[in-house]
């Protein structure tokens, strides 16, 4: 048996047929701006997953669920896609018109969440992780998750629950794009890190550093970064021990509300870790409130398939199994 | 059929019987201090139970579930209490000891929980919430919670979940008793909002405001802070603002985080929630992440047994549910 996962981004809409070792046997994409209005979209996902299974000869009897991960907020009950600012989606009957669009022998089998949670969904499941209460931190660009709870996601009443990057750490802090102040992301994403990193490496020492040889914010990534790093550079290293601060005081906020049995870092940031994991860890543990309790979080590495580009795809596929 | 409760305070250990209609038939109640070891506390617990089930005539068979809330960590698997700050227990097997105090007939129907999950298992089911997802929040001297997910009590791998007072919200911000900086305890409950107007009353139009009639922080309290405000103190009502913002950004943060169907408000603060529930629910709506959504969360005040003294004892008697 197979299932069919569909990733909906801002730049391109990937669907894949997924086999049961979690493996992507066949995959299409297509540019996310080339389908103008939500019906267009719609159609033009039926038309993939029709392609996709043409193409593989998966037939409707071979198919044990359709998931598209959606960047937005929804509504279970009547199938709707309430918001997706990167779609420009509002109170579109997404389910509804893709069942239809996809037809009888499929409609049964179709199923949509968040794309945050569809990523979790994947790592738990491919990633084999034996928590009941499982927590995935994603920090890239921005900072978001997903969040397992006895064998179940939790979606809240929209869907968008786990939103991580949204908490405030420093309410009189820098100014967010959420139009709040001192956001977790602002300070713990990669974007956040650049822009410490940058900002030290204009000070009178910060240009003598390794970093003082980027003359322009586009051209500091976290390549160059993490290379300084790993080189002993001062600078680079002073601006890592704040960012950990400010990355150890979310974590620390997460697991005083969620004393998870794992919390699972995944995204960019993550290709570095052999140069903060261990200090990160230290910082968390001297930090949460259950501190002088024997038993609490393990902080780990995501095990899955979530840094390859793939999980959006494969979680999507797995939506139906939580 | 009844259920018995007991609750484990710092200063009382209170027990009760409690009826279908979640009511309390008997009550009894012990010192604390007077029983120094867990064991001679375990002994006390069972001994109380023996004789609220003997003064009230209760025999083993007709009682469904014996559940005690404790305050703090707690092992599901060994049934140990891991920590427990004010009851100086540490590693303590209180679940094996209790259910050998009280004997073969009633130990396989023993349960414990996190103090502040009974609690918000009592409210979530005294206030018969048509919510899937839930959550707590009570604002007293600290800041706790609870939270149900698809019907079962958010515990985590060690019971002590939703501790939302020790979410940081300003990481640079004043020192709390829990190591860190700024949380969001130390602005938004009820001792956060006596520490802020006492500081004004302590300025100049402080002086001559209603609030400047208090001459020690020990006499200021919720009813005088909130008689100025009804009285239309400026002072008393800038104070007001500034307090809710804080307690909205806290808010907020667990709203973008769980995205509950409901989050109600108990505790003290909501004595005087008449002079401020608008505004909060306003500030709320205008900063989670989730605002252009056409479904969002509901904030309301607790309508279960919350505000009685007794909601520990009855939560306790209902922890076998969730």
């Amino acid at each position: 048996m197979f299932r069919i996962g569909i990733d909906i981004g801002g730049t391109n809409i990937a669907a894949g047929i997924v086999d049961e070792s979690y493996k992507i046997v066949k995959k299409k994409t297509i540019k996310t701006r080339n389908v103008s209005t939500p019906s267009e979209m719609i159609q033009a996902i039926a038309g993939l997953v029709k392609d996709l299974m043409k193409s593989a000869m998966v037939k409707a009897d071979m198919v044990t669920a359709i998931g598209v991960g959606v960047p937005g907020t929804l509504d279970p009950e009547s199938g709707k896609v309430l918001y997706a600012n990167n779609l420009g989606f509002e109170d579109v009957p997404f389910l509804t018109e893709l069942k239809k669009a996809l037809g009888e022998e499929l409609a049964d089998k179709v199923y949509f969440d968040n794309d945050a949670n569809a990523a979790a969904i994947g790592e738990y499941i491919t990633g084999d992780y034996n928590a009941k209460n499982f927590v995935m931190m994603t920090i890239g660009t921005g900072i978001g998750g997903g969040v397992i709870i006895n064998g179940r996601v939790l979606r809240g009443c929209n869907y968008a629950a786990a939103e991580f990057g949204h908490m405030t750490i420093n309410f009189d802090g820098v100014d967010c794009n959420c139009g709040r102040k001192g956001c977790f992301e602002d300070y713990a994403s990669v974007e956040g890190l650049m822009n410490l990193a940058w900002e030290a490496s204009r000070s009178s020492s910060g240009k003598k550093s390794l970093l003082g040889k980027v003359s322009k914010r586009e051209e500091l990534d976290g390549e160059i970064f993490f290379d300084a790093v790993r080189k002993g550079d001062k600078v680079a290293k002073k601006v890592l021990d704040e960012y950990l601060f400010y990355l150890s005081e979310g974590i620390i906020n997460i697991i005083n509300i969620f004393q998870p049995d794992v919390l699972t870092l995944s995204g960019g940031i993550t290709k570095a870790a052999d140069l903060y994991l261990d200090k990160l860890k230290d910082l968390v543990s001297k930090g949460i409130y259950s501190r002088n309790s024997s038993k609490n979080t393990e902080i780990m590495l995501s095990k899955g398939i979530s840094d390859s580009g793939d999980i959006g795809i494969i979680g999507a596929a797995l939506i139906y199994k939580m």
